[in-house]
């Protein structure tokens, strides 16, 4: 029988979305409704109330981010509002080995990084239904003093202009519609006839036989 | 607010299988669970038992598809096992237009010719789980002689070849599965970038503003 191992090799996919859109509710959701594993980042900032070491990020100190970086066990980083962001390597290429959907949740600089390193990664970039929306939502966050949530709306608007280089754009105005669009692309992705080479054979063998 | 009218163009999605595959079924409880258009083809070949003129296809004499052709009311048409099979015009570029989802069932030769015509397209070929499974629902069908399944069956697994053209490959093996994929498949391509030109425009001038 045909389609039951679809593709050796896993996809990968990179979610990017200015801050303060939502991405971690995002994967959260996703992860409850379909079998992914996340990549989770390396960062050098603090870490703000509410947040969990381990699960947002790992909160590490620049010397630590540094040896990672010495010792080549970083995929890539970036440097963003004087902070480190980088993606340890051991967990992702493993998975992607035996099969696995890796999420990446990634900065905009950090998802240009994994493109060119991945060539065959799918790259979703989720936008807030407007800024005004955005803006809001960083203020009930309320972690943040006006002058960084100012900062963080420029840096907000620099980012959406990367959304032409994404793949996709899906926009998260209703969480669950946002979920199951992010669910759907990446259903679709595993059936796109270029990752199907083993698929393919087997139809051409079958057809032949 | 974003989103609400991602692209004013409608989306030509080109469905194609081998003859017993099941195409119909699929395309059937897929009208049911989203909103598409499906362009109706019309051929010169006989009605079978328990077909539907105007459902499964136009059924028409050779004449009158000669003429229609010199009207150019003929999208594309192709010549298959001694009959006509042609997409009619009007509907189609009328609801891209209006921003439609359109779905031509069309067969593979007719389906590289609308690539051709519309680069823009997406198409999906649908596949048995095997080739005995095919030739058992030729068989159930039992609208054909022994020699008629087998003459299906010599054009079915050359048909099978043009697999590697098509942008998804969706295995027919649980007809609920199979929907719910080429479902996905619609859904995640309205949300790709590069169809996404107005969405793209206001989420730059949001971030402008």
């Amino acid at each position: 029988m045909l389609g039951n191992n679809q593709n050796g090799q896993g996809l990968l996919v990179v979610l990017s979305a200015p801050s303060g859109c939502g991405k971690d509710t995002v994967l959260a959701l996703l992860e409850k409704c379909m079998p992914i594993r996340r990549s989770i980042s390396m960062t050098t900032r603090p870490i703000r109330p509410g947040e969990q070491d381990g699960v947002d990020y790992y909160f590490v100190d620049e010397p630590y981010f540094q040896r990672m970086l010495q010792e080549d066990k970083i995929l890539e980083y970036t440097r963003y509002a004087g902070n480190y962001y980088g993606t340890p390597r051991t967990a992702v290429d493993e998975w992607l080995h035996t099969g696995e959907t890796v999420v990446l949740k990634i900065e905009v600089e950090g998802g240009a990084n994994v493109r060119r390193l991945y060539p065959d990664s799918v790259s979703i970039f989720l936008v807030p239904p407007g800024m005004a929306v955005l803006e809001d939502r960083l203020r009930r966050r309320s972690s943040e003093s006006e002058e960084e949530i100012q900062s963080r709306m420029t840096i907000a608007r620099s980012e959406m202009k990367h959304a032409p280089q994404y793949d996709y754009i899906v926009v998260n105005d209703r969480l669950e519609d946002a979920v199951e669009n992010i669910r759907g692309i990446i259903q679709a992705e595993k059936h796109k006839t270029c990752r199907s080479a083993n698929l393919l054979s087997e139809v051409i063998n079958n057809a032949e036989s």
